[in-house]
């Protein structure tokens, strides 16, 4: 970039991490502290489990897996989904609720499309993650933003949810536990959730990526626990849970007790989009049932071992940075957001100038809240190493005190 | 299916191999000869190489490559294809101008988007592979079809094809070696295809998934050859040559040398395309250079000799069963297309009866030709055993005799 400064207009989901690395002064001899992208297996303490390994080394030498994978997925695949997300819920799920998609970020692109028609609105939290947005313009569905609210623990604005709705609204989109906040939604806040949307005519698609990615005081409540009270799409992946973004491996879970889907004819569209786009690889989808079977709690309880240690970092030491408040000490998920005290800052109009700046001048990178529908506000990602952590803040102290207004 | 009868109106790409599957007899004790979908490793004469195997397994078990890809692909991958096809170029490629896909597929369903406008149309040839028609309807680009002519061993009418064309045209497709006819184009051929496109101010997709897999007397010549001529986009794939379809991985190559996409921004809008979409994982990007460093030629060849003795029993086969005639004996590829002569046939009406009774009564799955723009005709797959070849050729010979006109 000529001037080494981001511009809005320049943003995309894909190019900013490139782009702010890009912005990094090469004379700074010390390293780059990254803190942006969520990626977790870029940090050595992060590792997958040897299970994941070998189950698809152990598919790849079998031989029985280099053949195209079946439209709808391997049966076998999708039923170990079902029965790891049937022990969660009230109901049973079978293999047919499940299709098995590129990661979590395909399942929202085979969703959108076939939810989509002439008119349709669909419901999405601020702040989001982005993929919903993008799709949702590239399919003409009109979305309509509801606030999740850092006052109450970024619980869902559930009044301005009710009436954000009318009569062409199809869905509300929920991701829980929360990317970007960080939060975990209470059983009892879910309920609610499932109540409007209940009420509204409407059904929830569950963006469930960081299922059981929890690390405070809250469990994880599926939402297909509340699927007799509305029909629930559940999004869900092994790319963090199991520290594996780069396979690429994810589902879409049909929650529908009743069988509204089927009525609506949307599983069908779900099929036919599926049937024309592409598929996991084969060698992935056919090491699932190990994956599942196999992998211990020691490997999940190491790793929530080591967010809950960056989450209290990340809350303590915000407390000592001025220019920042985060809202909520982070509970679930792997990302956190924090809001820039910009009155307190000299020379620095919004979060996009605040992540350039910080880039250039102390080589850390981290997201502006605007990528996620938040201005002013920065993403920080807690799949990090907690020396790295220490750093980052304490780079990112010196810069608040240096950009501080005089009083 | 109820009635155990294939309808037209239910065709779709993805599902006609299992609805033709669904449509054999049960009480039939003979195995089913599967002569339909080109999925070479269902066949296990037709086996991968070690050398990739290995390659895949290494980069699993270095725990670098867990991690989301970058946006536009690993570079040391791009860089390994980008020498691998310049060995075979008048002018050399760069890791710049070479885009990692999930399969030859997935390549279409980007480069199609990424050139379509307001009245854009496109010309492929018939028969074809109907991923282009399928995404072209997706994304509002008129198509317009081009002969492939038998009677001439399957080359471009070029008269149609330049007739075709107007000022909204923007590139033609042709598949080389061509799917699904099993020909391979001459130089001469393609050189006068590519002065015809430079003429009518197009560009050229080739798609080269078949890249080498030639066995009979003509060589493979790749488009990029002519580049020089009209500006190439190149599609290839691991898929069929290293018999992994279902690792999911292929390319786009910009074969440019003097620079026309950048200037009408093609590449720019390809870009922009994979930056929201999705990637191959990175653990199958990581094991490119590898298996492209290290394959033997040995195993290409072993594989070619199989492929040439199948086609030659193909050929041979076909000669002796008075309702299908083959036109030109395969060369290329793993496909051939028959002619069915239904004027000899009592009782049958189309290629789609033709299969769907050939399904139901001889346990034996071939395509129609319809699938692939022919009606009348039947796609079959060359990457199988040379005993099921033999085995199904003779049953649709019992089957033609037992529904041949009496004289």
């Amino acid at each position: 970039m000529e001037n080494k400064e981001l511009k809005a207009s320049s943003i995309t989901v894909g190019g900013i991490y490139d782009m702010l690395l890009d912005i990094v002064n090469n004379e700074d001899n010390r390293p780059v502290v990254r803190l942006g992208r969520v990626d977790p297996p870029d940090n050595p303490l992060f590792r997958t489990t040897i299970v994941a390994l070998d189950a698809v080394t152990t598919a790849v030498h079998s031989f029985n897996f280099n053949c195209y994978p079946p439209t709808l997925g391997l049966l076998e695949a999708k039923r170990a989904i079902a029965d790891h997300l049937s022990s969660h819920l009230p109901h049973k799920l079978s293999a047919e609720n499940v299709f098995l998609t590129i990661g979590g970020t395909q399942a929202v692109d085979i969703i959108l499309p076939s939810i989509a028609r002439h008119g349709a609105n669909i419901l999405l939290p601020k702040p989001g993650y982005p993929q919903y947005e993008l799709r949702a313009s590239h399919c003409h569905l009109e979305v309509r933003h509801f606030d999740l609210l850092p006052e109450r623990g970024w619980e869902v604005d559930l009044e301005s949810l009710e009436n954000l709705a009318d009569q062409n609204t199809v869905a509300l989109v929920l991701i829980s536990p929360s990317s970007p906040c960080g939060n975990v939604f209470a059983y009892e806040h879910l309920k609610r959730v499932a109540e409007i949307a209940s009420k509204l005519g409407i059904f929830v698609i569950s963006d469930e990526v960081y299922a059981h990615v929890v690390f405070g005081s809250k469990q994880f409540v599926p939402m297909g626990e509340f699927s007799s009270i509305v029909p629930v799409i559940t999004i869900g992946s092994f790319s963090k849970r199991w520290i594996i973004p780069g396979w690429r491996i994810g589902w879409i879970a049909i929650c529908d007790p009743q069988g509204s889907f089927q009525k609506s004819g949307i599983v069908s569209k779900i099929i036919d989009y599926i049937e024309i786009t592409d598929n996991p690889p084969t060698i992935v989808q056919a090491a699932i049932p190990k994956i599942l079977e196999n992998t211990t709690n020691d490997f999940h309880s190491n790793n929530l071992d080591i967010l809950r240690e960056t989450a209290n970092i990340f809350y303590d030491g915000c407390k000592e940075i001025p220019c920042l408040t985060c809202p909520l000490k982070p509970e679930g998920a792997m990302v956190v957001m924090v809001e820039i005290n910009l009155s307190q800052l000299e020379g620095i109009v919004d979060d996009i100038q605040f992540c350039s700046k910080l880039a250039k001048e102390e080589s850390v990178v981290v997201f502006p809240g605007i990528m996620v529908g938040l201005k002013n506000w920065l993403r920080f990602s807690l799949a990090v190493d907690p020396s790295d952590l220490k750093e980052g803040l304490s780079r990112i102290k010196a810069f608040g005190l240096r950009h501080a207004k005089m009083p």
